[in-house]
């Protein structure tokens, strides 16, 4: 039998619950978990905040396994074999369909209708398809990434669903050499936006954010200047900006804190003509007043929505994990690993920002 | 002496003043102004909506003129020599620095901090520099363009400073071969932007505005279908432009109204992934609610402001009324022409969109 | 039986044989076919140019047929349900992998190495997947397009694959609103290259190409100007083409004439800072000699190869003919049509361009 | 007197010659020269290969220098004001004229045909324009730009003219994080190439060239691998790169090495759907084989001329030298310094590729 941690329902505790062991179909594969990671997501999860979630679920979307078994000769994205004892990771994102106008004419993959997602649009009816859980089982079709040489699933973990998401953001950032750019927010998303953003060219990164622990990360990742939203209101914060870019904003900001009062600060801050990627507002906090003349017209401004992920997101991550893993050592980000019957507690944590990433080890005993 | 109708102050009364004949300065150019437009810019200079703007003014910033004088040997943007007779128009904005950082780093030469608008932030203390006036002075340095073959000064002010505005907003919109584009407004700057779709790729088009003049021009210039908001609520719009597009909305929506609550209107009914062109905010007309959930993270929208315009969109404007002229017939937008003693009556008729446009004809006697 | 014309091998002859109707399996569809292309790809595929066929091949990719027999609730990308009656195209290309690292991480779906393409890379043995037969079977997973109302297979067909393959080109040009195009090429990928470039914004469009029967299309469909290979020679149409952009050159030039030749040729003539889109050097035809400094670098050009297609400008191009149908009328593009017997006949006429298009009607007795 | 090495004409010995001190005109500024550069310009300049340049002349268009002298109130890009003792650097490229159709329409500031650059085609006969001279006269509107606080003579002038080429090549290679890049060439422009690839989130940079110190550079600036033309053919170098990058090639290749045979040999290696920048050819060193359908076509590569610099690349040069100076060491690449009387020694020790980079102190003795 296997263990798995289930969210019942919104607002239920979680429990642990056991499957048995899946019969594997052709082109499907096992892993046992090694890790999975307990991110903001769950947290909306927990709180009901998501749409069409087929409770009860297996959370748990970013996963590192090793292959235990898998059926037919199976590959990864670039030909090479997977076979037993691989150490892999896998895109989250599910039947993306390639058939629908979204997939085949706008080319919007993160907006194709029949995507599903591991951890979150699966029941666990449906069977072991979320990564809080001492098996996963990949459907044939889920895209499965070995890690690169160097990378630990610690690290991996480390950098999470923030990673590929802060690189989708910052793709579409158009940052240039030279650039200075804001990131609202210093959550996993915020902090590998504020590396990636040095990584694609800006030479001046701010971050705006709370609480301490993190923006002590922040900083040890790089940021030229970190300010505290415990200590600054939105109107300094501006105003700080503002002087701190040459008296006329930074060129980019990146939206990742979750609170829609961040993007008529986040507009007000941004230099005329510049651009501000909006990739935190994952889940429905409400609405916000915007001047459609002074923050977006008259400014000139360029504003980019930013939803999901694809593969093309999780490969580059990996790349940029192996060749700057030792750089920004992403696994300091975990405050705390969890066993599987600890996953309460690690949602907890995460919930009250008690921790900067927490992940649960549902092999390990602790 | 020349006569001009100045506009002394925010609420004052238009006045019929007098000025000497300027000397001419090297590199200057003497027009004898054939038409001058009356926009909803100078409605907002009335109602001292503009910041900055240096009262008593002689409105008109998009103007054609006949060459009555020049000093210099002086070319346009072609290499072709100007000379007395020609008719010609020139580009409002004049002293784009090339110094400053936004004309050489940023390359946002509409928001350059040292341009000076004909019409709008030039006092009538100043000079003959609006085109309510039956001379105009050209300082040197001011871009001339002469009309095309076939562009007669009525089709060029039919199309006005809407032309070159909408141009600029299209060229933002990234229109693709068969794309559904939506208009929001219908005044001159909407009626454009609808024949540009329509030449940038689009194949179907649908106008949102009124009152029923102005929709009957969006359905003379080609528009597939108009809906009236004297007639038709948000809501309902929203729903019937989503059935109009295949369910999912069009692919680009172009704001053009000036109203703040078209914003989220216009978001709400763009597809995922599509795109919204802002346009039409010139005026601070206040904030609005818009939620950064729904209406642009998850949809992974691009959203962009579009301010002002510069000689590359009027060179191109020409091309396009030399061309296109004969098919959309921009003179048609022309609801009335003025003498110069009736400016008062042309700019209460379009505050009261009693008219499409409005032109001056400064040394006509009507 | 099923009758389809076959090539069995390079410089063999056109043999008619007959088939079984396939059994259909689940996702399938039997197309009985109305018309097929006869194209420049199927000359080269008798002269044995391209690698990789597996011949004997029924050619034919471009196809429009009536649905005779389908397998399972299927639709087409927009969710609406195919049924027997159905006049559909379908894209050629199948079997994009979805999978592979051009397909998530490129997002280059046109250099997948998975995809299959009917008419060309399958051969007769693996069963009726190509259009110059009677019958041809759709394998699952095959993307179909009805034809949309007002499209006649006859006008579909007359812009055949030389439509999406030219909308392909022309989103690749980024043709701005005012652009002069030259277009290098004068069969059906350079014609409809012609009229989208008109389509996408340009206000001149200059045709090269001959013989005198397709540069008479070329001005029906509005070109400004015609340029007679056979009349001038290349440094003298370089000229010519200079004088008639300003003394500059257009900021736009697509090749589509298949000869290496016209590549320095249409480097030469574009402007400075101009896009130069190379699509019609679809064989190995050999090298040219290019100077790097004077055609490339120093006129700072960009300069794009377009390869294949996806369904995306197959669905944009009937798009297109719905809305410009009437106004390009793309049916008159083809010369004669021919029945299934006179495949033979109506390849000599492509090969020596006999004809502008030839289509094929296996079930019409002629 | 002021002392000067002056180029007399093509293939003569440089001389030293005196100039009196130049009176300045409003908004001029005069500088004493501390350092300036020989680059592989200078040396086509000797060898006539240059069309147009008004010999004899004053080499020299990069350089560092002290305000000792100027009319007005004068200020950099920033608003700061400019006084006597500040250390600058200034665009060589001046007189873009802002008023053209290349400025205006094309937005191409590079292609404007009134430019001139300093040490290139000013005449020495035209005052003291380049900086192998004890003092540089600044016209009004020479772009200024103070050496970042921590970027000394030194550093900038290592990076020298090669620093903002190779920035303006990167920016038109579009490089995404996790890319693969070649760079071609191993002199000034490739190594900063190279550095500014991984600075825009190549996480694989492979520098192929010679000789062998310029190869220890580009191992020290951070190449994973470096390929000696002078041990590897053309052919072997394909294969090579191929293998290095998963069989398929660079996501973007950058030729920085001026000579015609390295494009289709870049060409070759590029992956399908890559990027080709071409940013080496600066001078006409004839022609070259390739094969439209197989290297450009086929590959649906882009390929992006790259000309000239403008003031937008030289300040975002200065930030990235301020940021990322003391990890890159920049001035590290100067081999050596010259007295202005060795001027000549200099220019053949460049020529003969027996330094990486040279730099000529005109008021310091040696």
């Amino acid at each position: 039998m296997v263990r798995a941690a289930v969210m019942p329902a919104p607002h239920a505790p979680i429990e642990i619950r056991e499957y048995p062991l899946p019969e594997l179909e052709r082109g499907s594969i096992l892993l046992r978990t090694i890790m999975s990671e307990v991110c903001g997501t769950d947290v909306h999860l927990r709180e009901g905040h998501l749409g069409g979630v087929p409770y009860p679920i297996i959370p748990g979307h970013i996963n590192v396994g090793e292959i235990v078994d898998l059926r037919g000769e199976l590959c990864d994205v670039s030909g090479q074999p997977l076979s037993q004892g691989h150490v892999v990771t896998f895109l989250d994102v599910h039947g993306t369909c390639g058939r629908c106008w979204y997939c085949t004419v706008a080319h919007a993959s993160t907006r194709c209708p029949n995507r599903r997602v591991y951890g979150i649009t699966y029941s666990a009816d449906d069977g072991l398809l979320g990564g809080w859980s001492e098996m996963i089982y990949l459907r044939p079709g889920v895209k499965v990434l070995p890690l690169a040489p160097g990378v630990t699933p610690e690290r991996f973990m480390g950098a999470g669903c923030g990673l590929p998401t802060a690189l989708h953001a910052v793709e579409r950032a158009s940052i240039q050499l030279g650039d200075a750019v804001v990131v609202q927010g210093s959550g996993p998303v915020g902090l590998s936006a504020a590396i990636l953003a040095q990584l694609k060219g800006a030479t001046q990164v701010i971050v705006i954010g709370g609480p301490e622990a993190r923006l002590a990360e922040a900083k040890r990742i790089g940021a030229d200047t970190v300010i505290d939203i415990g200590v600054h209101g939105p109107k300094e914060r501006v105003g700080m900006v503002r002087e701190l870019c040459e008296g006329r904003g930074p060129d980019v900001t990146i939206e990742a804190s979750g609170n829609p009062e961040a993007v008529p600060e986040g507009l007000a801050m941004t230099r005329d003509a510049g651009t501000y990627v909006i990739v935190g507002q994952y889940t429905d906090n409400g609405s916000v007043a915007i001047n459609p003349h002074l923050d977006i017209n008259q400014k000139h401004l360029d504003i980019r929505g930013t939803w999901g992920i694809d593969f093309g997101h999780m490969w580059r991550s990996m790349r940029v994990l192996a060749k700057h893993g030792p750089r920004y050592e992403w696994e300091r980000f975990i405050s705390r690993h969890y066993a599987l019957d600890e996953a309460q507690q690690a949602l907890d944590d995460v919930a009250q920002l008690a921790v900067v990433k927490a992940v649960i080890e549902p092999n390990s005993s602790h």
